[in-house]
């Protein structure tokens, strides 16, 4: 399975024009044999709201135009699509969400549950547990960037089976920048080992009213090892996921890394999560 | 309070002269001002056994002589001094341990509860959680190597307030290396930053029965910023470590690494840690 992470550079509040870049940037995928396209967090709207009113002009359903879009592109190349959008609900609340697409439509959508800064003055947080979603390019976890820093997350996605972790991404960079590699990049290859699973990160790229981002987009194996990113600028990463791979969770000979937990010892502090 | 990580080279099974070597290496971590010096696992035995038997010829008590030798250099430099030691416990077990010296002599000693490849036809695990442990240079959070591959670990350490994580370290070299840094160091950084926490992770250096090491030694501050290594070879990294900065878990202006926790979330799947 071909998997692609887009660092795409949307431009705040142009809607029409941010689908078309996306659009662009998976067809590009596509023409490089993406199978799996995953796109940033909020890459339609952009993501410095100056408030929840600014946000709600730019927000959509989940049964949208973007969905509609990336429901032809997926048809048309047979393509699981994941991406940020800025989330309208029925009652009118906002959501900093994600979709799945493929080519049959909608398959999947979730609202980022750990909510990072002033999102909390805009979006509702999601009630749902990032999900694990069968498609038709492997078992997808979903988390969005804040959710990816939180481990019990990322391990609960491979405990239900996740084999590729896609992680939408907006991410601010910090000053001094982290060397070698930005921390958000760390923390993937990390995520990564510990669970033996794929991940594939798609973070933004070009300042947005005064923000720039850590361009931390990357695609790393169950062993912790980069297969492609992180990259500056516009980036459009590819790679090959042997999905296998994430469903062996042994390590070494004698080792695995999910059943050596010490789930008695961890019982006082931390409860026992069930093996999937 | 000033840190210090020894990358040491310790020959196998030459006791006498793997004091010495540490002996050195603390007393040169002294002369550099540090006032914690963390030092391998398993530093003074090594770590390559072929049997138990060899093991065992190797082992000595937790109040032996290794701790007699670190109590003295403790005393006469006011230090808190972690290291590896092959213990061989009163019913003749073996467990591949850590202790901490203070200037009073041992404070504290720990059984490895997550044990690596032939480790487990060698040593007995540990039937205790890693400890934190209050010390005159800061609480601290004890892991051996491949437990801190367990976020369940580090997580639990920082949630009973720990406020550096010290982890002696054996890690055999993987080939190809990983890029950019070694994943050990990846795994160190992702665990600094989620916790907010320091880490002070001390490696081996200098190939050991055809064993290279992955020499991942490293100090790493609670944002996951490299505050020293990794190097080649043996090494003493110290760095300066502001302890406050990891009993504050704030991360910007309205996160909290720990009160982001979604518990109500994780509970059906995943661990629930109580706030410590």
């Amino acid at each position: 399975m071909r998997g692609a992470a887009i660092q795409l550079s949307p431009v705040f509040g142009e809607l029409e024009d941010n689908r078309k870049r996306a659009a662009r940037a998976i067809e590009e995928a596509a023409s490089l044999g993406a199978e799996l396209v995953v796109l940033p967090e909020l890459c339609i709207s952009g993501y410095v709201f100056a408030d929840a009113l600014e946000a709600r002009a730019l927000s959509e359903h989940v049964a949208g135009e973007t969905v509609a879009g990336w429901s032809e592109l997926a048809a048309k190349h047979e393509l699981t699509i994941v991406g940020g959008i800025c989330e309208r609900d029925e009652l009118d609340g906002l959501h900093n969400s994600a979709v799945v697409v493929d080519k049959t439509g909608l398959i999947a959508s979730y609202r980022k549950t750990h909510l990072w800064d002033r999102e909390q003055l805009v979006f509702a947080p999601g009630t749902q547990q990032p999900p694990v979603i069968d498609t038709d390019h492997g078992r997808i976890g979903l988390a969005i960037c804040y959710d990816s820093f939180f481990p019990e997350v990322m391990r609960g996605l491979a405990l239900s089976g996740a084999e590729v972790i896609v992680v939408p991404m907006n991410s601010p960079v910090t000053d001094p920048p982290f060397l070698p590699v930005p921390v958000e990049v760390s923390l993937v290859i990390a995520s990564a080992a510990v669970n033996r699973v794929f991940v594939i990160q798609a973070d933004r790229t070009r300042p947005e009213r005064g923000v720039g981002w850590a361009e931390a987009s990357c695609i790393v194996d169950p062993d912790g090892r980069l297969l492609a990113g992180p990259n500056h600028g516009r980036a459009v990463l590819v790679a090959d996921l042997d999905l296998g791979l994430a469903r062996d969770k042994s390590y070494g000979e004698r080792n695995d890394v999910l059943a050596d937990r010490r789930v008695d010892l961890y019982e006082s502090q931390l409860p026992v999560p069930p093996v999937a």
